[in-house]
This record gives structure tokens, C-alpha cells and sequence, in this order.
């Protein structure tokens, strides 16, 4: 997004309702879409048009949660916030806007977002900007035509096909000629910042739910001869809020669709798109497959010719080309080189770092764990801070014991060594390269390179034993 | 459901038939829904309006299989069984129930309602009830006006809008003026019971399948002046039937919907709800987050805050506050107590009792396992008839060994023991509160309190051993 | 499909292109629906109609691996492929293939399929083939009414009603008259062939593409006075192709939802059919049930009254009657016998053979290994080149250590054995049958019958080593 910011130009968004209808101890705006909250989709496409601290965030209900995760989030130093510590209306909130810019310059011009539609394009925003200037408008209303309007409230133009717009009427409000008024308003606005602060002063509150309404402004400004124009947004979808958990599942269904259909654009087989949950930030290369029920979530950049199968998660980590994850591998925060193969059932904890062509295979865990290139940990194993050099070759059941109870300490395995299955590494410990663990041996001591070690003990057979022991059990259930 | 029952009202549930259409060898009302049976969610509504020794359910194809799940099944005791051996049409069907009658009091009025219309709810029981009751008549319709009523067998009300029906008449014997006729027989009827068994006899096999049809009955009354009238559900999908297995997943995707909408409605998040599998007697607190592919069923109870990954499956368990399943947990009558954490890939098998903030994780199985508060088992470990105490650090690949191919040995471990990597105890064995074991040991005897218990070989280190061994195999492949 | 092949019908399928809407390195007709490229649904539909000598697939972008791809594939030998080097348009191709059989007998008369719309089916190729005959056409054009034909090259017919078509006119090219035609080219053809090679030559590339268009002909049959006829499709999917990866997914889905109809249809459950991934190739048995999310591909052969449960894959594997799998297993060119128990999440890798009432639990990995009758391996083990005899039970953690780093070894373990937890099994090895193995052994040497082998060290218990090393560590935390 390389908008440039017209000076004099602030967004202010509305993030201070509770959401009653969700029954939910979270505020509305922190319900998450795409993985996101929703009030940060809209600060993103917030800040994809003016700077930080050209935004002010309205916050009431449980301001302190909402206030800290937009401090939480990227890009957010400078915005600025608002108490409305009651919730008595949109007019209510512009008002505390109103009252904290008191003594300093607001921005010529004001938008006004809504913290709960998340799907608001920049581009949408930008538009609506620079049709409010253009029209040189004192008030611009975002508006869009939906299947059914019932039950929305209706914008009503000076005539059809008009800029100008008369006021906003509630459904319930609708004269018998308007009933049929396709237009909606999408609670998206864009002042003539001057204008605005001049008219919230004479909100009132006489009215079904005793608030005051930031859509009587329309009516006031079309009274007092100023300029109220109305802007018709391409996509409904973009403008759509949430009141109902139901609702805001059908924005997350929305939105993950959209990022699906871009990445098959570009290239990126989705078998079942609408079965593949997609964060908008990651990005796949062209002819990787991602199978059915795959999930790629956070910063994940997956490279080309890659094969995610079914029931994997793969979250904020990165692979190279020619991967191969196969079902049900869970990956967080870790790399994979080129020509890696992992899983089924494989479980890269943070900071794996797997080489080029290595394998993690089936049951295996690894945690601050590089894997060197071609290196093979295929069955059963929890490699756990370890460094293991190239070519190594680790067998079925092999545990690293990082944990003494106290501390964690580190694993380093050579090139080329050999560690036979069902061995114990008990850390700290070094297995030089080339060496060789025989299996079922639990290792304390460091091994040089090219050596061979064992912990295990010399098998005793008690000929017949088993026989006989099956003999007195018989006997004894014949009691 | 508070429904006062109405004496002398008796309910029929219609259950004799194959369902040819099914090419199954299981009889159609066996087949489920919701994870339940059709014929059992229809009985769960009826034992919602009349207790159940007011019940008959007609059974006759593989009627001792249909008998023993209905046996099975909570609250059934005093349901009443007519066999209709062969089933030669739903008036036949009744003939039956009539006949079990002789010698006794029947109901005053019967409802019939069929095993193969599994949606049909306690309130609309109750309402057809009632409308029948107050109409005064021999025999009442439920109808519904589908989008298509192609194929349907039509009601022919006396004038539109008019309570009165003339009778019910199929698709194929339709006059030209009833072809547009748009209420259709739901195949559910309320009775006089005295009526309805003075004109059963009178029902002929005229008819293109050569059977006794119970919709004849409706002019048969009509022409005795006796009073018939109809009644429109609200919902076309509470009457829906089902005759295919397509038919029957339909069923069962349109019930688990309305338990996921009923779920979000009370401030649960689910995401892509129509992915998830929960079936309609789980409680959910609000709050918890279900993620998409998520599975619920049985008696499950989760509480608030918590957040279940994807590919889980919950059955017949409980789970606290903030409790959090990874990826891919298997529960199954188990319980997990608040902020427990466990997974990816943990897997409880029955009575398996996880402690308030205690993790278990990747590829670990418990099974009549008791974990303490704070306790973990985090890697492919095997805790199997154990009771494990509070702040208990079960290290990666321990196994407790409680099956000795004889019988089922306890292991017990006190508070704050440290078990290390890849360690085997043989059950039956105590380890005392505060002890230690060694990684990798072979445990067989009991250990007492704060002591230290090792069952491990000294490892032995042959120094350029595996260097001439590969030397040796590179000569070896010179030849 | 044992359709007579009528000697002298050819079928040439289009497989030049490249595909470019789909910025993939992919030749189009290789990207897969329903597991199996799009080029080789059209080829198996033509090969069920014609022998593989009558067929000619033409290709040009990536050439060799599109031949290759074919050659691979069953029952191809004897399929000829053209060289259109340059793809300058569908007319062009026929020119290739004329080309091609300069000097030898062409088939008298050639249908022409395109290698991107592979849902068409034998019933459609021999209907038109059929139809083309007995109308003596020199030009048959299969085509089909979609419920929007905007876009569509449509068929204009002498008269409504009449078989014979006069031209193909592009969307673009229709006169006013002509836009609400309702009737779409679907790119398949039979022609005679004579009157096809005369008329090829007189294409031109005087239109918007520059490329020679084959729906020419058309108009060129009729100005040469030929007969040039329509047949109408009933399915208007039959003939849809694919120009984006999106509308490739739409015919994946459609192709597996038909499969899951057709089991349904059968007698087989599957819930949630459409997020099913069922491969056409794959045979069900009644009265099995499919949860939802699971997926049976290649040449999956499964028996009667299993129950397969979500997230579960079965690849080229043989399943017997009556066989549970749970959640999450993964099996691959396997063989599992009636009334066993798999998983949750067992692994059978290739060549794995799993008895009759055997049990593999979970996090159990299989490969080329044969489970006997009744025997369970049932947590958390690796059996890998391994026969095992009846009623053996491998305890929790059990590995057979098959690889020594140069060669993998074989594991033979008789009747009745009992394999403690947690040994380590190093191969080559042979457990005699009734043989006994403690808990925690490494087992190197064969175990006679009827014995007891142990490999473990007695365990060493230092009292109060623990406490004593607490207070020590709180001693020094306390410095």
C-alpha cells in the first residue's frame, strides 16, 4: 500500500461497545476473524492510508483489554485513544473525540470506522476520502446496496441518482415512500471535521434506545445548508458488521475464502479451499498443493513445489521448495529447508530448524533442534536442544534428556554419527562425528568421534521359564 | 422440558420398517443421526410430552435388534412393543397397535408419529396435541408447505384457510385442480383413538403397493361427518423424512447445525461451524473457542474459556475452565480440571483424570490414570493404571509397564518425584514422594521418599571402533 | 464398460496447451482432480470406448512429461501421440494430427476430446459417436445448455428443434438475433474424418487470437453443403473445463461428491460426504461408515461394516469386513483383516499385513511387517521388517531396531510371545514361540521357546539422594 497521507486528514474508530448479543465476556472488537481481532483489521487498513498518530481509537468497554492489544499489535506507536467510559451512542462517542481534541487541532478532515466491520478495503477508505473532497462535502456517507435491506437504516439522496443525500433514516423511521429504499448506510462516515464538532452539540437522545445518534448529524447539516453527499461502495461484503457470534463466524468464513482464491491466483493448488484456513499474511509459492484441512496461520511464507497434506498446521514458520509435510505435522515458529520430508505426525516446536533433504518422520517432536542436511530422525523421538551435524542418522525411540530437573542442557551430534535405536542421550553430551551409539543404549559420557558406544546390559535367557511360569498359572486357575 | 402430560394421551412411534432404499442390512430407524438413532431422537421427544409406559413403538423388520436399542436407552422403561410381523402398510401398522389393545383401556387419543422423522420437536408434539383438542376432532394432520411439494401425498383442506380436511390424497391420484395444491402430509396424526380403530378395519389393499394406508382413514372419517382438520408446522425440516443415506446425512448436517447455532446463540465461538461434529447433548461454557474440524459428543461438558484445536475429538468427558486442547486430542471419558494443557496428539483413554493446571502432551496416552495438579507428562509416554501425584515431572518416553501378560499392575507416584527420559516402571511399584529417577532405568523396585533410584548400564566407549568398522565396510565394498 | 468398439472410430484428445491462467509450470491437463491428472479422466473415459492403437493425444507445451505422464499410466500402450509444436489454436492441432497420418488410413471417423474436461463419460462419447453415425454427419457438435451461457461460443441450429447446426459463433460474434441463444459449444466433436482433413487447409487466422479455430469447420461443412448436426449433453458438468485453479477445484469436488453418491447409493455412511476425499477408483462395502474428514485413495478396497473415523487416510490398502480404524490412522499399501482394531493414530507404511482381530494402537508405525492373528501392538512402537505370530503382545515402547546403518534385518517373533514394555529388539533376532521378554530389555540373541529373556540392569536405590540434592540446590539458590 504506498498511499500517501493527505495531510489534515484523521480516522477515528469506534472500538467502545460491549457486543451484549454475543454473551461474551470479550469485547466485540477483540473477537477474532482470520486470527485477528477485529478491530486490528480495521487498524490495518487504517494504516495502510494515514500514520499512526492520525488515528484515534474510541474505547469504553473494558478499555484497558482493547487499549493494550492495539499497543500489543505492529505498527500501532502513536495512535491515540478516547475514552467513552459510557456507551450512549455513536453521537456520544464523536463527542468525547470532540472534547479530547479541546485546546488542539483536530485534522482538517475526519473518518469515522467502525471497529467491528473488519473487511473495510484501504482502498475503500481512500475512495470515500477522496470523493468527500472532491465533493468538497461537509459529511460523506459510505453506503451499499444489498440483497434486502429490511432492517437496515436507509440513506435517503436528494434524487435518485443525486451525490447529495438528505438524512439517514432508521427502518423503523421509514415513510411509507421510503420502505423501498435500496441504499443503506454502512455506519462508515468521512466530516468536514469543523462541521462535525459543530453539530454534535445538538444530538439528542429522543429516541427508541436513548442515544445519541451519530446519523442525526445528516439531517442537521442538510438543515443548516451544508453539504451532505453519499458514496456507494462496490462490495457489501467490505461493509458488513457483526452482532452475533453467527455473524462474525460468516466475515471469518469471508475472509479466509478471499485470501484462498488469492493465493490460487498466484498459482498455489488448494484442494477444498473453503475446508483451509488461511491467515491473510502468509504467502505460498506457485505449484505447491495444499491438500484439504491444511492450516497456515500467522507470518508462514511456504516456498514453491511444496505438498502440505491434510491435517497439518503450519504456524509462523518458514519452508523452502520441494517440501513435503506429510498428514497431521504440526509446526511452530520453525524453518525448513529445501527437499525436507516430514511426518505423518510430526512436531516441530519452536525454534526447529530442519536442513535440506533431512527427515522428521512419524511421532517425532523437536525443540530448539537443528537438523543437518540429509540427517534422518524418522520414528518415535524427542530431539530437544540439540545441534545434529549432516548425514546423522538417528534411530526409533531415541530421546534427547535435556531436563535434569533443574536445568536444560544441550545435545550435539556430529556428521555422519550413527544413534541406534531406543538409545537415551542424557545431556549435556557430545557425540563426535562418525561415532556410533549401539542401540538401546542410554549415553552419559561424551563420545569421541569415530568411536562406538554402549550403556545397555548383556541379555540373561532362562531357558523354559516362560514355560513354566505358563504351566504354574494353569495350575493355579485350576485351583 | 416441563411438559405436564395429559392423561389418556398416548403417543405410536411407527419403527417396522427395512428402508429398502438404504441397501443396508441395519433397519432404517437404526440408522444415525446426531450420533444417535433416528428412532431414538423421535422417542426423545415423545418421552418430552407423555411419560413412557404411554408409548408404543410399532417394530417388526429386525424387531429384537430395534427392541434392545430402545431397551438400551435412558428413560425407556415402560415403553410398550407391538410386532407387526410383516409390514404391510402403515394402516396395517395400526391395525396391530389396535389389536394389542383388545381387552384393555386404550388412550383416549392416539398420536402417531414415524421412527424416520427424526427432527420433530417436543413443542410441535405439544401444539398438535393441543390444536387436536381443541378442534374436537376424530383425526388431526400435520402439515408443512414445502418449497416443492412434487411427490408429496397433498391435504385437501375443505376451503383455504379453513381448518377442516377433506382428505389426503397422493401425488399420482391428484384431479387436475389439486396438482397446485401446496400443503403436504407430514405423515404425523393425532387421533381419537375410538375413531380411529372403528374405521381401521374398513381400510382395503386397493392400491398401487396393494397396503393398508393409514392416510384412507382421513375420507373414511370425513364421510362418517366425523371431524378431520389439519395443522401446519412451523419448520419444513422437523417433518422431513428420510428414505436414502443421502437423505439421512442431510438429517444429521441439519441437526448438528442447529446445535452449533444453539451453542454460538450462548456465546461460544465456532469456527466454520459447519465443519464441527457435536452432538446435540454437549454443553459448551462461553467463551471457548471450538476450532474448525473439532469433534464433541456424547455427554461431554466443557467449561468456559477454553480453547479446543482442531482434529480433537471429545467423548463423554468433562473439561474445566480454560483448559486447552492442542491438535489432534483424543478424549474419551475422561476429565481435564481448569488450565490444564494438553496435546498436540495427547491421547485419554477412559478414566483418565487430568489435574488443575497439569500438562500432558505430544504422543502421550493415559488410560485409568490419575495426573496430580501441575504435574506433566509431555512426550511419548504411556501412564496406564497410575496414580501420579502433584508437581510430578514425567520425563520424555517413560512407560509404566502395568501389564505383565498375566494381569493389570498399579504404579503410584508422589507429589514432586522427577521420572527421567525414557525410564520403564514396572508395576506394581510406589515411588515415594520427592524421589528421582535416573534417565533411561529399568525400574522394578519400590523407591522410597527423596531417594535416588538408577536401573542403568555404565556405558562403555570403544575408541575408533565405528571408524574401522566403516573402513572395514568401505574395503568390503572394494572387492 | 463393454462397449464394442466400432471399427474405424479414432479419438484424438487436445493436450497441447499450456494453461497460462493458471501461472503455473504445470502443464494444465496434469494438474489433478480426484487424485489423477485432468488428461487422464479423458483418456480412461476414450479407453473405455476405443482401444488405446485408436487413440491420439496431442501435445505440444512440455511434450515429454505430458507423454510420459500417459505412458505411466494403465492400459495406454499403443496410444499415439502428435507433435503440435507451436500452439497456434484448436484448428491447428487437427492439422498436426492430419499431418501425422499422411500416407496411412485414418479412422473413417474421429471424435475429438479436450484433455481439460475430464468429467465427460464413456455413456456421452459412445451417445454422440452414436448419434454421429446414424445422422450420417460429416460434423457432430456435442453441446449443452448451462443455466448462464454468457461467454460461451453457442451453436446456431438451422430452426429450433432441428438437428442440423449451421456454425459456432463467439460470444463476440453474435448478431443481435443471436444473443439469447441458449446453447453452448462444449469443444467436443465427431467429424468424418475425409471431411475434416478436406476443410483444415481453409482455415485462416483472421481473428482476434490469430490462431485457427476448429469451430470453422463448422461453417465451412455447411457452405460445402455437408451435413453438420448438434447433440445435446444432458449434464451440463459432463462439459465443463478449466481455465483456473479455482474452476479445477470446483471439478475436484464435483468428481468426489459423485463418488460419495455413488457408495451412499450403495449402502455406505458417510457423513459430511463433501468433506469426504474419496478417490473413483475406491470400492466400500455396505453398511460401512465413513465419518467426515476422512480419505480413501488410489486402489482402496474396503469390506463391509467397518467403521473408518475422521482424519484417517487409506492409501492402496485392503481392509476386510467388520475393521475399526480410529481417529488419525495413516495407511498405505497395506493389508488389514476382518475384525481389526487400528489406531488412534497407527501408521501402516507399506507392506504392512495386520491380522485378523489384531489390535495396532497408537503411535504404533508399521512397515513390512505381518501381524498375526489376534496379536496387539498397542502403544507407541516401531515394528518395522517383522513377522509376527498370533496371540504375540508387544508391550508399550517396544522398537525393533531393523537398520544397523549398512543393511535393515529381519524380526521374527513366534506364537504367544510376550514382549515386556519398553525392550529394544535388535535384528536380525528370532523370539521362539511362547518366549518372554521382561519389560526394559535390550534383546540381542535369539530367545529359544518357552523362555525368558532379560537384558536390564538391577536397579541401584541411594536413599535420600534426592533431598539431600534439593536442599543443596536451594542452598545454593539461597548464596
Amino acid at each position: 500500500m504506498s498511499e500517501q497521507h493527505q495531510p489534515g486528514f484523521g480516522i477515528a474508530i469506534m472500538a467502545a461497545g460491549k457486543g451484549t448479543r454475543l454473551k461474551s465476556k470479550r469485547p466485540k472488537v477483540l473477537h477474532e476473524i482470520g486470527g485477528k481481532p477485529l478491530l486490528l483489521h480495521v487498524l490495518d487498513a487504517a494504516l495502510a492510508i494515514v500514520p499512526a498518530d492520525a488515528i484515534t481509537v474510541i474505547i469504553g468497554h473494558q478499555a484497558e483489554t482493547v487499549r493494550s492489544t492495539v499497543e500489543a499489535a505492529t505498527r500501532t506507536a502513536g495512535v491515540r485513544f478516547v475514552l467513552q467510559a459510557e456507551q450512549r451512542g455513536t453521537g456520544h462517542a464523536l463527542q468525547q473525540v470532540k472534547a479530547a481534541f479541546a485546546g488542539l487541532t483536530p485534522p482538517e478532515h475526519l473518518l469515522v470506522l467502525s471497529g467491528d466491520v473488519p473487511l473495510i478495503r484501504p482502498e475503500t477508505i481512500a475512495a470515500i476520502r477522496d470523493f468527500h473532497l472532491a465533493e468538497h462535502a461537509a459529511m460523506t456517507i459510505l453506503t451499499a446496496i444489498p440483497p434486502d435491506p429490511t432492517g437496515y437504516g436507509r440513506v435517503v439522496r436528494k434524487s435518485p441518482g443525486s451525490s447529495e443525500a438528505l438524512a439517514i433514516v432508521e427502518q423503523k423511521s421509514l415513510a411509507p415512500d421510503q420502505q423501498n429504499l435500496p441504499e443503506i448506510n454502512s455506519g462508515i462516515y468521512a466530516f468536514q471535521t469543523a462541521s462535525l464538532f459543530s453539530h454534535l452539540d445538538q444530538l439528542d437522545t429522543d429516541n427508541a434506545h436513548g442515544e445519541f445518534y451519530l446519523t442525526d448529524v445528516a439531517r442537521l447539516m442538510v438543515d443548516a445548508g451544508e453539504r451532505v453527499v453519499a458514496f456507494a461502495a462496490d462490495d457489501i461484503d467490505e461493509v458488513l458488521g457483526a452482532n452475533t457470534i453467527v455473524e462474525i463466524m460468516h466475515l471469518d468464513a469471508a475472509l479466509r475464502l478471499t485470501t484462498a482464491k488469492r493465493l490460487m491466483a498466484s498459482g498455489v493448488t488448494i484442494f477444498r479451499p473453503e475446508t483451509c484456513v488461511i491467515d491473510a499474511t502468509v504467502e505460498v509459492g506457485p505449484d505447491t498443493i495444499l491438500e484439504p484441512f491444511v492450516q497456515l496461520l500467522g507470518t508462514t511464507v511456504i516456498g514453491s513445489d511444496c505438498r502440505i497434506r491434510s491435517y497439518s498446521v503450519v504456524q509462523d514458520s518458514i519452508l523452502g521448495d520441494r517440501v513435503l509435510l506429510r498428514n497431521g505435522c504440526i509446526l511452530d515458529s520453525s524453518t525448513v529447508a529445501d527437499d525436507a520430508l516430514l511426518g505423518p505426525y510430526a512436531h516441530l516446536r519452536p525454534a526447529s530448524h530442519i536442513g535440506k533433504g533431512a527427515h522428521v518422520g512419524n511421532f517425532v517432536e523437536t525443540k530448539k533442534a537443528t537438523i543437518g542436511e540429509g540427517s534422518k530422525a524418522n520414528h518415535l523421538s524427542y530431539i530437544g536442544d540439540a545441534v545434529v551435524g549432516d548425514g546423522v542418522n538417528i534411530g526409533a525411540g531415541v530421546i534427547t534428556c535435556n531436563y535434569d530437573g533443574v536445568n536444560k542442557n544441550q545435545t550435539t551430534i556430529g556428521d555422519d554419527v550413527f544413534v541406534g535405536s531406543d538409545s537415551t542421550l542424557v545431556a549435556p553430551l557430545t557425540l563426535g562425528s562418525g561415532s556410533y551409539v549401539a542401540a538401546g543404549s542410554c549415553i552419559t559420557e561424551d563420545v569421541p568421534s569415530g568411536s562406538l558406544a554402549l550403556g545397555r546390559s548383556r541379555q540373561v535367557t532362562k531357558e523354559g521359564w516362560a514355560d513354566r511360569k505358563r504351566d504354574a498359572k494353569l495350575a493355579k486357575d485350576n485351583l
